[in-house]
């Protein structure tokens, strides 16, 4: 078996000291002629030589990476969060560790456990299912930054803070303006903060429209497309002429579900989904959604950890970013 | 600002030497009472001491660490795979990286160098557009286990090996089964070699069968939902009865683009995908596909790159899984 190239290998083939090769891979070369920068510099091309972080890490004390736990990498809404963290890791001169805890719980304090062993520079957590205690107790006690999306666990020092109140404001208004009175919602039965105050929005514009939103009228489901495709019959039981489902997941699988209950959407029924996954686009109908900058948020969320990360003095950073509707083809005017 | 908590500090406040502490916390604590022993335990879950893994790692030469590079994490084909490789990561005591690099080739190099930069332990590539030269130059010059997937890099030592012609010769099978003759495809320009057996598969068993597939007949696109969608008109302008799609995402935008044509699935086009990934159950109509075991993939692929960083010496290593049809709602009988 060959082994790791070595910085040793590389002197040696160079026919210089390691010191020499040292300085000149990490740009301090200048002392040495150009003869010998350019021999060491092919030679690193040509036998493969890759530093060694590790080794580096110990000494920088700093590995440059940050760890990213979301609850699920099968929601688009993730993989569309995680391209934005990507992207700003990159600019930054970051590495991104992504780990999808599959909405389990000890999965989490495992992945996070490690990335800690790992010595991650900080954290991004869009993990609903982590608790303050689990925070206070590995995070703060470690003195790592993090950062907080979506979350129950209380604030973090800096924040990207989408405004979900009025996002449920839109949604309301949006129902309302097709006529709809008669409203069901689909949502989890321990919604984190975020959904809680989605619903809040929600419940509040529906109230100034003297429309009343009884406990009953919500459906306790998952956040996935099962989720929403099982809670057809719960939602087909309160006779509404519109649904807001609490994400775009859920929405999908109720669209599936009230399609095989012979219901049409947005003729019979108008659906209403929440985040704007790509998926919205191709379904048939098009489903009409609340838009959350979730790219942005990765980009956001990842440039305050990194700033956080190189200054930990600085005072808080808050970043506010804007829903919008999107209009499609799953609400349509009340018959 | 706090700051990690170190082992120093947990000696102390246990009133006992780093090395007892460190002896303790590393099973090897025999020697020492039963009341220190207990005291270290508490006290490091109490303060929140995570042991630095960096330190350890470079003593132990070994991070425990592998590295997943995918082409895109928004397809859930890869959500899926990941699922896999997650949870025979967990079983093995391993982490996996992971890495989406959105078919970008220059990305891929980077995330590449920094994984090896990091001296992760082994690599599981289901990257298309790494070449050749890249595993040349950087994983064998490296001496670096890893396992590709879907590749043109030519084979690893170790393979997981899904039947893409028996694959390709199911579509067919089914295809003609239904009486369909004249047949499109759909994907991309310049297919990885996966994509090449699976099409064979497919055209043999259509000239058993005595049907030519003309190379007009196939419509090249990107493999998304984007490029399915964009492929909509040069699919109709060949006037198929049935289309395969090469994978899931592009059967998908297909579906949606001969919606917006007035085209109905099955009724007028038959449409046939691959790889069925959990969405084809929501669309409407149900998307019927050729199943791949892709969780299954993620867990062998792990189960053999984790085999061979403990035993570089063992004999190559080959899991064989199979692949077969679900037949569900965008296949019908031609008329």
């Amino acid at each position: 078996m060959t082994r790791k190239v070595t910085i040793r290998d590389l002197a040696e083939a160079a026919g210089v000291s390691v010191t020499t090769v040292s300085q000149i891979l990490n740009g301090k070369g200048e002392r040495f002629s150009l003869d010998t920068r350019r021999r060491v510099h092919q030679l690193q091309e040509e036998m493969g030589y890759v530093p060694d972080f590790n080794a580096r890490n110990l000494i920088m004390k700093s590995a440059q990476t940050i760890g990213v736990l979301v609850p699920n990498l099968g929601n688009p809404f993730f993989s569309m969060f995680i391209r934005g963290v990507q992207e700003t890791s990159r600019e930054r001169h970051f590495i991104p560790l992504i780990f999808g805890a599959n909405h389990d719980e000890q999965l989490e304090s495992y992945y996070l456990e490690e990335l800690i062993k790992r010595a991650v520079d900080g954290l991004i957590i869009a993990s609903a299912s982590i608790t303050a205690e689990a925070i206070d107790n590995i995070l703060k006690k470690n003195g790592i930054p993090y950062l907080l999306i979506d979350q129950n666990g209380g604030p973090s020092v800096d924040r990207v803070r989408i405004n979900d109140e009025q996002g449920g404001q839109l949604a309301a208004d949006h129902l309302v303006a097709l006529g709809h009175q008669k409203i069901a919602v689909v949502m989890p039965d321990e919604p984190t903060q975020n959904l809680q105050i989605r619903l809040a929005g929600f419940k509040q514009r529906l109230a100034e429209h003297h429309i009343d939103l009884a406990d009953s009228a919500v459906t306790h489901s998952e956040m996935t497309k099962l989720g929403g495709y099982q809670a057809t019959k719960a939602v087909l039981a309160q006779h509404p002429t519109a649904v807001f489902a609490i994400n775009d997941e859920t929405a999908l699988g109720l669209m599936r579900g009230l399609h095989e209950q012979g219901v049409s959407v947005p003729q019979d029924i108008s659906v209403l989904g929440y985040d704007d996954i790509d998926l919205d686009e191709y379904v048939v109908p098009k489903l009409t959604t609340i838009h959350q900058p979730v790219v942005t948020m990765g980009q956001q969320a990842t440039g305050l950890l990194i700033n956080r990360i190189q200054d930990q003095r600085q005072a808080a950073q808050l970043v506010d970013l804007p829903v919008d509707l999107r209009e499609r083809e799953s609400t349509a005017p009340l018959k």
